[in-house]
């Protein structure tokens, strides 16, 4: 990027059962209220989000009126969680929606329009919350419908990412915006499988536009495509010439003990990504542990109207790549 | 804008009924079909969407690989429409969610990326369906619900409009993005004047950033506030002591005769603003009828669960100015 863009402050946000998994110390909060003190379980996506943006904020030192671009979204039907965060912020806001890849979507938004100047300081926020989106999406949670081997766990979790123009830690290095990919997928309990093609696209765009390969990266990240999403992203790329094997990370695969917590094919949800990237991969880059990563977020961008229409799962990805100044 | 971005080319498709308005003739193409050759509603809009990004491809002479960034959005949960109508052109997608609002985010989004560089041209597309709008938001068109005298009437319509660096007639001259506003408004077949306010907010925000008045523009468009809602508006302006009521036009009024088309408060629907500017208000700064505009599509925020839930509607406004070069 010409005028450098950087991570000004992070946060993140999560539930009791992702506070219980192998990440539960690098989140910044864990509450174990699943309402979050609000009445509905979309109403505590919103309190979600404002705890988190609040953490963020403060880390940096800001006040919601000094950010001059929100970007944000979330899982929910029309994007309420997100819509009701930011009427308490007042804000000016981008909604966005790119599913589960809404992380990396809102940092490259929000990195390029701060670079464009319109903003000194922006931000990326996403979420998701299991109750809210288990229901929406595929069953009533009292109905106690059985879940497949491929599904994977929506997290109740969000990050918050600042950006800034002044100098700090970690700088936004560049970026690739998705086009929609499409394996033929429909069943809403494979998104791994749908998704994992975007990703594939995405990371090699990354990787040819730049002329890098994996070993350039300590992690090439992806936001959750599970155990079989990832084994068919790392399949996909082989076949391609392209071995990710060692620097590949999954956050689903990342933020719960697929052994003991009884969640199949890993963690999902926008919250996921957000949480893992915000938790883990920021403090890893911050400390000096990782130097340089791809962090490439997935989104499945189908409805449960259109699956039971019969149309497959369209996928779509898109990169960030983060680094030490 | 430091870098000018253009308009390059727009079309906008119509359907049956917003062809027999006061309007029919200004729209590319008219539909009667209203499934537009495909099995469903929802996919009815992602055709709809394809045949309005076909029209203004072929108006610019450009294909869709062309095209170095979609900015797309529509009603549908998960905003289906245009993930389906992404996957059939490959271009690099973001994904936005701003209710009827979207025509003017993708507009300032889109702007915004291709001044900074990163596309040559760009795309702002939006759409919406009757049909799917109304089952989705209200109720089973066979159920045959009675409408109230606030309702207005989901059009179905679409706009596209690419956006290029090199010179044309039209320029994009400035822009503001909105920040939520909330009048209170619980009413769900009332969402002129839960709009309103964004849209005020916005006007005035822009006009006193630039040291305008409103006599500097022909026109103050705004995208389906419809009677009720426009009133407020101009009502509230009044109020701030700025009148804009002799160069205030409202889409949601303009696409239907209320005293012969049974459309109650007027049109609404992402459809109606963008078909509206696309159909009748760039042509007329292309023709030299008007120098000058300003275009705040608004967006009400809420989902059905979240009126349900007793929670009132927020909405947004975004703002673009354009202008003869």
């Amino acid at each position: 990027m010409s005028a450098p863009v950087y991570i000004n402050a992070y946060a993140s946000v999560a539930g009791e059962k992702e506070g219980q998994g192998p990440l539960g110390s690098c989140f910044d909060r864990v509450v174990t209220d699943s309402h979050f003190g609000r009445d509905t379980w979309e109403q505590a996506e919103t309190q979600l989000q404002l705890d988190t943006l609040s953490l963020a904020l403060g880390k940096a030192g800001l006040s919601a009126e000094d950010i001059d671009l929100a970007c944000a979204g979330d899982l929910e039907n029309q994007c309420i969680a997100s819509a009701y965060s930011m009427r308490e912020t007042g804000c000016p806001f981008l909604g966005l929606y790119g599913a589960c890849s809404t992380m990396a979507e809102g940092l490259i938004t929000a990195a390029l329009m701060t670079e464009a100047g319109i903003a000194e300081h922006s931000l990326a926020l996403t979420s998701s919350h299991f109750s809210a989106a288990e229901r929406q999406f595929r069953f009533p949670l009292s109905y106690g419908g059985q879940r497949t081997p491929t599904a994977q766990w929506t997290c109740t979790a969000a990050g918050a990412v600042i950006l800034s123009r002044s100098s700090c830690g970690i700088r936004v290095k560049g970026g690739c915006i998705g086009t929609v990919a499409d394996l033929g997928i429909t069943d809403i309990n494979n998104m791994g499988s749908a998704m994992a093609p975007a990703a594939a696209d995405t990371i090699l765009r990354y990787l040819s536009a730049t002329g890098t390969a994996p070993e350039d990266y300590d992690f090439i990240v992806t936001g959750d495509l599970g155990i079989v999403g990832s084994s068919l992203l790392n399949d996909i790329l082989l076949k391609q010439g392209t071995d990710i094997s060692s620097v590949h990370r999954d956050c689903g695969m990342m933020i719960f003990d697929g052994s003991s917590q009884d969640t199949h094919c890993g963690g999902s949800g926008c919250g996921c990504g957000a949480s893992v990237l915000c938790g883990y991969f920021l403090p890893a880059l911050e400390r000096g542990d990782a130097g340089n990563i791809l962090f490439a977020a997935t989104g499945a961008l189908m409805s449960p109207l259109s699956v039971q229409q019969g149309s497959s799962i369209p996928a779509i990805s898109h990169l960030i790549h983060l680094g030490k100044d």
